[in-house]
C-alpha cells in the first residue's frame, strides 16, 4: 500500500472511532442519570478494573500497554464528562471583591526598602508596612488581624520556590489575592565612607548570596547569612567593621549607605514572584491564574489522570511541583498553578471534582499578576 | 433501558473499539515503515492538525474538547509506539559499574559531624572527606579531580528542594550515581559550661533554622543564618559570647560542645535526600530511580502529553517540579524521577524518544538508594 492509501484506510477508521466514541459517551450519560434517579453512586472503580483487565487480556502482546493507556484514558474522559454534567450547577467558590485603592495594612517581611517592601508598592498606592522578620510572623499578623494582608516572596528565577512559604500556605488557611514580579537588583552597600578594598565580608539573605554568587567568588568574600536584605542593610549601618551588605538599592538608601557597586547578580534578568494573602476569598475583576494543593494516590499514572482533567476541561497549567510532607518519609503534595476564573462553569465543575475525588485538596486562591 | 443493558452496550462498544484501536495501530506501523524505507520523516505535524481539527469540527457541541483530547492522545500512544518500533535497537546510555567499596575522596559541604559527613557514611565504608564550605565548591572539586565523588542535599521533609543542587545539576555534566536519606535530629549545643538561661541567639543554616522555628519561638531566641550546621557549631565552640549552634548530635560532639536539648526540630520525622555525583555516569546493579531534565514546549496540555509517554512505556514518575530558568522571565524546566533502569528496553527507548523530540533535554543518573 502506498502512503495515500494507508492515510485513507486510517480516515477511514478514525471516521468510525468518533462515531463509538460519540456512542460511548452518551450511554455513559444515560448510565450516570439512571444512577442519580436510583440514588446510586455515580462512580464504580470495580466495573473499570473489570473494563481495563478484559480489554488488556483480548489485546495482541505488542499493543496490551497502549491499550490500557487507551481505555483509561477514554474512561477518564467520560468520568470528566459525567462529572461536567453531574455538577452542571456546581456553585463557584464563594468569594468577595479585591479592593486595592484606599489605604491599607499589610504585614511585610524583612524592613525599609526591603524587595518585600517594593513590591507591595507595586499592588498599593496607599499602605502600612508592618514589618516583621519571619515568614511565620507574616501569617500570624495576618491571622490575629494586626494587618489585612501579608506578602510574601514565592519563586525567584534564580534560586527557585520559597519552600516556607508554600509549606505555610498549606498550614494556614488563607488565600492568595493578588501577585506581583519585581525584577531583583542587587547592589554591593557599605557604611558611608568604607573603601571596596576594605571589604572582607558580605551580609545578605542566603537567597541574595546565591543569586551573587559569580560576583561573591571574583572578590573572593566572605559570605554571611542575613534573616533578610534589608535587615543585612540595617546592620551594616550600625557595624564597626567594613561589612557590606547585598541589597536593593532602594534599602541602601534608607540606611544612607554608600552604594559601591550595582547589578552584581548573576543573571541580568533575576525576577522574583510575590504573592498577596488574605483570610478571605477575594477576587479581582481581571483574575486569571488559580493555585491549588493537593494529594494523589500512591497509584501508577495518577498525575496522568490527574491531568486527563484539564485537558478536557482546557484548562492549561502554568506550574507544577511536588512538595514533600513535613513530618512524613516522603509523601508528597503537588502545587498547581492553572489559568481561569472561578466563576467560569468549566473551572467551578472542575474544583468541584477534585474537591470530591481527592482525599486532600485546597483552593489558595484566584488573583492576578498586577 | 437498565443498568445491565446499559452496560451490555458499552462492551458491544468497547469490543468494537478496540479492534478499531488495533487496526489503527497496525496501520501507522505500516506508515512508519513506508517511510523508512523510503527516507522520509516519520512524523508529519501538519497531518495531525488536520485530523484534531476535522475530528473536532464533526464532534456534537458538547464533546468537542473530550473528542480533542481523545484523539490527541490516541495519536500520541501510536507515536510513542512508532517510537518504540522505530528505536527497536535503541542502544542504552554507556555506564561503568559503581564501586563504592574501597577507599575513595568525597567532597563534602561543611566540616567534620555535618549532616553531608553523616549521609557519606551511609554510602562508604571507607572515604577521605574534602570539606568545603559552598555546593558550587563541591561541584568545581569534582570537576577538578580534587575528589572522585560528591555528596549534596536534594530536597528535605520540611523545608523542600533545595534549589541550588537543581541549579548545579544543570549546569554541570555530572551524574548523580547513588542517593541515601538521612533522618535529620538536630540539638541545641552550646560552648562548655553556657546554661540554658543564657542563650539569647542561635546559628545554624537556614534549613536548620526553619526545621526548629517552633522551638525557636518558644524560647524567643534570635536567630543568625549559618552556611552550615557544623561550621555553625564550629563558630560557636570559638565565641564568647553564650551563643547556642543547632547542628547534628555528631557535630556537637565534634567540637565538644554541651548538648542542652535533643529532638528540637518542629517534625518528628524530618527527613534530607543525599545525592552522590560523579563526572561520569556510574551505576550500581540494583539501581532503580532515573532523574531527568527537561524543557518543554510552551503549547496547551505540552506535560499531559509528555506523560502518555511515560503512561505507554509503563513507567513511573516518583517526582516531578518545574523551576524557572535563570536569566529568563520565567521560563520553565521540568525535573522528573522516574522508577526505571537505563539497561532495559523501555527506558532505553523512552530515553532515545525525549532526546529525540525535546528541545531540551538531560539525563541525570539512574541511581538506588541506599
Amino acid at each position: 500500500m502506498d502512503l495515500n492509501e494507508l492515510r485513507l484506510q486510517i480516515n477511514d477508521v478514525d471516521k468510525q472511532m468518533q462515531e463509538l466514541f460519540t456512542k460511548r459517551m452518551r450511554l455513559c450519560f444515560q448510565v450516570a442519570e439512571y444512577k442519580i434517579a436510583n440514588d446510586l453512586p455515580v462512580f464504580h472503580k470495580d466495573r473499570e478494573k473489570e473494563i481495563i483487565n478484559r480489554v488488556t487480556n483480548d489485546a495482541p502482546d505488542d499493543l496490551k500497554g497502549a491499550t490500557r493507556v487507551y481505555f483509561q484514558t477514554m474512561m477518564d474522559i467520560s468520568k470528566c464528562l459525567q462529572y461536567q454534567q453531574f455538577f452542571a450547577n456546581a456553585d463557584s467558590v464563594p468569594y468577595k471583591p479585591l479592593i486595592l485603592k484606599g489605604r491599607h495594612t499589610v504585614a511585610v517581611p524583612g524592613t525599609n526598602g526591603s524587595y518585600n517592601h517594593i513590591a507591595c508598592s507595586n499592588l498599593f498606592d496607599d499602605f502600612e508596612p508592618i514589618f516583621h522578620e519571619d515568614f511565620e510572623d507574616i501569617f500570624r499578623a495576618v491571622s490575629e488581624g494586626e494587618a489585612e494582608f501579608g506578602i510574601l516572596p514565592i519563586v525567584n528565577s534564580t534560586a527557585g520556590s520559597v519552600a516556607q512559604t508554600y509549606e505555610l500556605m498549606k498550614e494556614y488557611d488563607f488565600k492568595i489575592c493578588a501577585g506581583t514580579k519585581l525584577r531583583i537588583s542587587h547592589c554591593l552597600a557599605v557604611k558611608r565612607g568604607v573603601k571596596f578594598d576594605e571589604i572582607e565580608s558580605v551580609y545578605s539573605h542566603e537567597q541574595g548570596l546565591q543569586q551573587c554568587s559569580d560576583f561573591i567568588r571574583e572578590n573572593n568574600f566572605k559570605t554571611h547569612r542575613y534573616a533578610n536584605t534589608s535587615l543585612a542593610a540595617k546592620f551594616i549601618k550600625d557595624s564597626e567593621k567594613p561589612y557590606a551588605a547585598i541589597c536593593s538599592e532602594n534599602a541602601a538608601e534608607q540606611f544612607g549607605l554608600d552604594i559601591l557597586r550595582k547589578n552584581i547578580q548573576n543573571a541580568t534578568d533575576n525576577y522574583t514572584k510575590f504573592i498577596l494573602i488574605s483570610k478571605e476569598t477575594l477576587k479581582s475583576e481581571n483574575a486569571n491564574t488559580i493555585s491549588v494543593c493537593l494529594a494523589l494516590p500512591h497509584q501508577s499514572s495518577s498525575l496522568y489522570r490527574l491531568l486527563t482533567k484539564f485537558s478536557v476541561a482546557g484548562l492549561n497549567l502554568s506550574m507544577i511541583e511536588s512538595m514533600p510532607i513535613a513530618n512524613t518519609d516522603f509523601d508528597v503534595v503537588f502545587y498547581l498553578d492553572f489559568h481561569g476564573a472561578i466563576d467560569t462553569p468549566e473551572v467551578a465543575k472542575l474544583l468541584s471534582e477534585l474537591e470530591q475525588e481527592l482525599s486532600y485538596f485546597k483552593f489558595l486562591g484566584n488573583y492576578e499578576e498586577v
